[in-house]
């Protein structure tokens, strides 16, 4: 199998360590990726936007496999995601996911409808299983007609295609300004059988997943019941892609499908013991995938963490959000600049209320630069600077008693984030 | 006395020409700028960030004048926003307004509370009247102590430096990132007598106002009871300064202040038949300045209107500031790109309900893109290209049956914006 990139971001101190692993425990993360029984992948080139990467993936469950998604909250909700979700509702037995990068059949109205079921009926005859087994995901433009007939042309190509270890062509295949295919395992035991995990994800821009992220496929030779699967899918997805921001821009293209394929070991559900175990080993998969879309954010130079602690969860994440999207905060941590006034700012017009300024501390790491609202007497610039040039950096804000946590990750605003938006289509 | 820049905008086209303009009638702005009978403005430079321009402005009202202010909502309200709110509750007549840039005296405690009151204190003894008359402003960095011991030896220099022409060099003294003074001044008449409006404003980054801009001090020579002043300007406000945005950052010390000095003509209150009159024309300063604001914004080469209608005020305005406040809306405007998915992707995911995306309608100026959700079908990418290219844009988003209409004024994301945010402090 391809070695994966290291996908555990090393860490420069031990507050650094720490970037969204307050809440773990035993890492079982692999530094190779690993296939999966009972899932190939393939990828060609059909040349959507560009004729050098592939650009269309297929994806095979075997049959028996359970299969669980999320699909964006964005009313704009993309014709692929439409179709898709009809399709879970029609067919529990998902057997195809279709990828395509490169546009993203959205705004297109009952005609991108049209173009994702046709796609999806051409992989349901070459595979002889009914056309609800297929679900079709699309990524790029908003906008513009999918070239229908140019995709059809390839699918015979994928299915000769299909391989255990096609995940890396296949995450190579739905990048769009993603500067690297993204791509982790991990391994975990239930009952004494040894039982792996492999995900791929894709998203650079308009990254403020809800309820799942640009596109990731997770798939695991574990046995799980169809539910029980959502279940475990929904409480990673929510602490892990529902927790990353790049620029609040919410896709209309969002997903996120995990197959189990069941080729090893016996049933689990929520019921087995070793529930909360097959639960972590999804929640680490999605975590570090979600790290890797926050690093390889459209223009990005930094990893920040965004901790905030309140007495009431809803007060955390609002304050969170506000300091991960503040242009001002973002554009101070491109610039390596410890203007932390501009945190303090975002807190003060975040969209809650029921804190007391003098309740407030703010710090850099471990290093306290604001006390009860204001800086703290022995404020040193230079100790804040050091910590606002690292690669990874934590800002934590406390407030009061400080007992519900809402860590978020983003990125940082530079030059780069502007040239890649300006420059997207031309 | 001395000549503004051209204050209302140069519309390129009919659809430009109405930008903010929707609920106006005959226009009263002038291409000069007037002295108030009553006001006298004083600025000399104390050197806090910089040498070359003036740095601190004294404005002095005559006495029985009235005056009227609004503060920033934000919650670390900045220690001159602290004392200027006592000092108004305690005290109704306010004489004089020391303002400076280069620092804000934010996130400074009962240190920064101190320093504001004893500058006070210092322009009181000066003027011979109590501390509670003076007002003080401050915008700059936030989280530094105010030099005020060399702030406090400038006050003389002020006094005798007072002028009836004092208002171009006030309104420089007052800027910070900002590339010019912002000066407007507009008449009317009241019962046969001729009146005047002039108003001064700074701000340019860490502009999303929430209940005043950065800092604008206006002032007229009609004589006006202090409530009744207050709910004009409150009124004119809430459909300017509260109605821009240029990155979503609410600053620690926006406030702006509204004198009239009663020097011509007989008083007018809300009950007098001419009152709607009066407030059209404080609305029209309100407005062509905060027109300024946007168009100065750090790093803007667009000055945008969102105008979002809707049947519920509310989703109009949470529709508009996702638009108007998204990166990539922003980058694709700076880019002139009519990529106009990025649009319909922020409309679908503003935190609102109830409507349906096959009632959203998109347009640029007067072109139709969007219809029943999805792409007009004789679409024009060159007809969009051109008014994406323009100077100024309006994007207007009609959902339903469209009879709550919210304007809101933005600017582009460009690699100045980032620039300017990155190298503020160096």
């Amino acid at each position: 199998m391809s070695h994966a990139r290291v996908v555990r971001a090393k860490s420069t101190s031990n507050a650094t360590a720490r970037l969204l692993d307050y809440r773990c425990f035993e890492g079982t993360m692999l530094t190779e990726i690993k296939s999966i029984e009972g899932i190939r992948v393939a990828a060609v080139n059909v040349g959507i936007k560009q004729t050098e990467r592939p650009d269309l993936c297929l994806i095979e469950a075997r049959a028996g496999s359970t299969c669980a998604s999320m699909f964006t909250q964005n009313k704009f909700a993309a014709a692929p995601v439409i179709i898709a979700k009809d399709h879970m509702g029609a067919e529990p037995n998902t057997r195809y996911l279709l990828i395509n990068s490169g546009n993203a059949n959205c705004g297109t109205g009952t005609a991108g409808v049209k173009d994702a079921t046709a796609l999806c009926e051409k992989v349901a005859v070459a595979a002889g299983c009914s056309a609800e087994a297929v679900l079709p995901y699309s990524t790029g433009v908003i906008g513009e007609r999918l070239p229908v007939g140019k995709l059809a042309k390839k699918v015979d190509a994928l299915f000769s295609g299909l391989s255990d270890d096609g995940w890396t062509h296949g995450a190579t295949a739905i990048m769009t300004t993603d500067t690297r295919p993204k791509l982790v395992s991990s391994e975990f035991e239930l009952n004494g059988h040894r039982h792996y995990i492999t995900g791929m994800a894709k998203g650079s821009g308009m990254i403020k997943p809800n309820m799942a992220t640009m596109l990731s496929f997770i798939a695991t030779d574990a046995s799980v019941p169809t539910e029980d699967l959502y279940k475990a899918l929904r409480q990673a997805v929510m602490k892990t892609f529902n927790r990353i921001t790049i620029d609040g821009d919410t896709s209309t293209n969002d997903a996120v499908t995990l197959f189990a394929t069941g080729a090893r070991g016996e049933a689990i559900g929520e019921a087995h013991p070793e529930w909360q175990k097959f639960c972590h080993a999804i929640y680490e998969v999605c975590r570090e995938l979600a790290k890797e879309l926050v690093a390889d954010g459209e223009g990005a130079t930094k990893l920040v963490e965004i901790e905030v602690s309140s007495d009431d969860a809803q007060v955390s994440e609002a304050i969170g959000y506000t300091v991960a999207e503040s242009p001002l905060v973002k554009t101070a941590l491109f610039a390596s600049d410890p203007n932390w006034g501009r945190i303090l700012a975002a807190i003060g017009r975040a969209p809650v209320e029921g804190f007391a300024i003098d309740e407030v501390g703010i710090f850099l790491d471990d290093y306290q630069i604001v006390a009860h609202g204001s800086v703290v007497l022995d404020y040193s610039e230079d100790i804040a600077a050091k910590i606002m040039a690292q690669k990874e950096i934590k800002i934590v804000v406390k407030i009061g008693t400080a007992t519900e946590v809402c860590s978020i990750l983003t990125s940082d605003l530079s030059y780069d984030y502007v040239r890649i938006n300006a420059e997207y289509r031309s």
